[in-house]
């Protein structure tokens, strides 16, 4: 098994939330959700991500949802849990209740209200104090969402003074020089290695990550099977048949990875391969117009098509 | 008693979140706090609001402080808890086990994600919908602390699909023509009159608030009295008097309301005074300097001897 | 021709600015692209633009650029000048001058300062006021540079208090329903028609724009046929060929529209192909590393490949 | 004469910029305001600043303004012109035209576009190779305005690097620990020695910076007597004669120094103090309304009666 640690590697798929019509928790779904996404060869599952819908579920939904994803994975996969939050008291009881449930680890961005190199490393002492020496993470580098610009200073800063660091989510966006510094680094053993999953712009730079180190990606998408056959193609070393995977499947990613609305597009998709019984996003949240889903039709019709010619 | 309607006024102090040394919540102290806001006149209370240490409590510690509060209290003054939050379920939750409680109304600020008029409407649209027509609320106009801009518009246009929107916190700063505006189109009849209280600046606009027709105000301070006796004088017609107890208590206010290390300095002033039995602020937070409290003793020296001087 | 007016369609290029390796303007390469991009079929220019690097220009290259690119272009296709700014008398200054030097119009985007729905009504009150009756303009909806997000609703307000404003520039992002909104509203007379012109994500929804009645492109692109043809196939009734086209330029595209590092791309394209001598940018502006041209070099093979299948 | 130098102290007021009436540039009115500064003991002047009126006059405009304000100061006090921005080839054209009509230096901040401390460090390298060795330059650490957070650490880091940087625009706000930090740094001679003028939230902490070793004050407000009056009491180790001055005038300058409609009333106590002759702003601006004009009268009479008992 793919344990979540400083050598993990693969795909982290981000979940989404199923909920029915109603938009109650939708558990059954949840249950066809794990398994549908494990069948697609996923190396670990990330749950109450920033961008998806966890902060529209109580706290007892929260529970709820991490159990029963937990309880059907059965350690099958590492599961990291989504634990940034306003304070250190609720991040540390979150943290540790989910860790008693039997998440793997935990994954942290920072707050929106540090902005410089200084306040973001001191930020992230009080998050290794706050987590302590008995719970993984995984570092959040994701601006888009944050507002925070973490340099590669500060990225290797924090990696350095936290020991149970063992991962990075290199979400930043443009990011493909970070990413080289970052992996040069690590190279010249200036500072701990981690495993580096990307998320840059919703995955839609994936082969070019790759190509300069990454480990692989954690994000969301309809088809977690493209992000699966693409790392495995480039770590066979077939470089051309992950782009050409990839591009295969580009136009509907770059659909779907539109910010706000693309969580109707992906849960519609979801809810059309089978894998949900309802395509509800709760409110606050997008709706899927009629020119929505022609467009995502052609795209899928397309899409099909380029996948038959490819083989 | 001063009930939370449309035609509350007076002071409700926005309340600090007493801590022991050692960071455990303070149930000792939020006692003494209170009688001593009591004791200095306030009209009512909010609890949990949006810039104080709310986020750093864990959903039991803030359950919790709230019960303690509303037990202190004993509907001697209308309680109101901030219950602004990331979804609609959480507020769902939040704003019913307190009103079940015992607390007076909730108050919500709009999330940072929505910006155009039409986004903001629609957002209090569905508050509405989510707290029912039992929970009255205060809708928080705070663009500082949320990056939300409400225009005049916005707001008379939430105000009269609100039907148990009874209070405006007018924090907008500058914020004089807004308020005006305002009182304006209530006294016109064109929208509902709600009480309006000011927290502007942290409250150093408020002998200017009056004359524009604000009912009071609802900020924190660490001297209430200097709240409580302007809008008294405010009231009794003698604004002379209003104004020179507010020029009095001035240097130090606005050295009290720096934003982030205001709170240091606000809980130091309360432990100074017999109120609370500790200053600490929960990490991550600000600390007073040496420097800092020698400004402080300063101040308050100099502040003492004119409110000596003006009888 | 096709004039700068209500019914303007095809695509209006965003040009970069050629530099020399000192870093002086290369007014030959100027002359070089110009004649690049006719021969590619733009149906309209636009200099000046706001992510550009116009803002590194002093006020006299400014001029000399423009009134270079106006000599080369003889009238052949409308060029309009980007005349944001931070006080209406440069903009009048700016937009005069240019307009005297054959601009066929400018394009103007909101300060980073009006929030509220009124106040970008009022700015583009003055707008107009300042432009006056005979400077023709383009409106640039482009939240992501300007932090500015306008609702449908005011771009309608917009359009119907400005007779001068005879093109959108609509660059949100997601942006398909703000342009279906749109196109409905103008079908239905609700609003002055206006000829509407996409950017959104950098011209990466360009196929969907065009089936919701997008009247064509702006902005820029080392490829500009791309955006000619994939047009002229959507005009021509043949979506699947626009859609073959675009995906085939897709995988470069999505990596040349990375904000910031896209421009050095952008120029070491336009220098491959020989239409720059140098790909020089001034500081402050990214730098390709030896990675980045790595990437860059198997995109474009693997473009090539896909075209001659394509045919 | 006090230089602009690394030992300049005092008061270097920013001043505004009048109009007419009619919006035109009135000169005569600028020949008057520096009369009455001069007068009124001011050490330095700064003009076209962050946030006057400097980006709605064209840039013919700005030279002659310029030129006049030099020409009427006739090198009594230095004059410091603003030099931000968008670009390092405007910056160069703008600060060498206006030491050639004897400035005496310029004062640069941060485009909103940097955000690491390595982003803002490697920005000032580019404005020390901008500015070359001839012109000495006057750092401004405003984020409100400019967006930018710039730790001790960073402008520590720019100081050293920077030798023509004689002076630092202290403006963030809360920055008195900052200042603090800044000051041991200066004292122990880990960062070379400059002058550090403050206008933190628009002067209002001007008796606390001083104590905590600010050299003076740049900033704004209609009574410059006050800034520089308080200045001198502390220099002559007054401190309570300093805090008293300073208390008389605070609750007027609270009400001038609010963001964006203060503008309005610096113009109008211009105005009537006899200085300008129109208290026109250019749009976009404020407009102050009747209740602003009580509002001002009667903080203008309470003023004139404490300095009438203050003596």
């Amino acid at each position: 098994m793919n344990a979540f640690n400083r050598n993990a590697n693969g795909v982290y798929l981000i979940t989404i939330t199923p909920f029915q019509d109603n938009g109650a928790l939708d558990l059954a779904s949840t249950d066809r959700m794990i398994d549908f996404l494990l069948e697609r060869g996923v190396t670990g599952l990330t749950v109450l991500g920033i961008m998806g819908e966890a902060p529209k579920l109580t706290a007892e939904e929260s529970r709820q949802f991490v159990r029963q994803v937990l309880q059907r994975v059965r350690g099958q996969v590492p599961v990291v849990v989504g634990a940034s939050a306003a304070g250190f008291a609720p991040m540390r009881e979150l943290s540790h209740s989910v860790m008693e449930l039997g998440a793997a680890g935990v994954m942290i961005a920072p707050p929106s209200t540090v902005r410089t190199d200084d306040q973001i490393g001191a930020y992230f002492d009080m998050v290794n104090e706050t987590l302590g020496p008995d719970t993984p993470w995984c570092l959040q580098d994701h601006p888009v969402a944050t507002g925070v610009q973490m340099s590669a200073g500060v990225i290797q800063r924090i990696l350095k003074q936290s020991p149970q660091c063992v991962m990075l989510k290199h979400e930043d966006c443009p990011g493909l020089a970070k990413l080289s510094n970052l992996q040069s680094a690590m190279q010249r053993g200036e500072v701990p290695k981690v495993s580096v999953l990307c998320g840059n712009g919703g995955g839609l730079f994936l082969p070019e990550e790759l190509s300069r180190g990454a480990d692989g990606a954690m994000t969301g998408f309809a088809y977690p099977e493209m992000m699966v056959d693409v790392v495995n193609a480039h770590a066979n070393g077939d470089v051309d048949r992950a782009h050409d995977l990839f591009d295969a499947y580009l136009p509907l990613a770059r659909y779907e990875q539109q910010s706000g609305v693309g969580l109707a597009v992906r849960k519609h998709l979801f809810w059309q391969r089978g894998v949900i019984s309802s395509a509800a996003v709760r409110k606050p949240g997008p709706k899927s117009s009629a020119a929505d889903l022609a467009d995502i039709d052609r795209l899928v019709r397309r899409q099909t098509q380029r996948l038959l010619h490819l083989g």
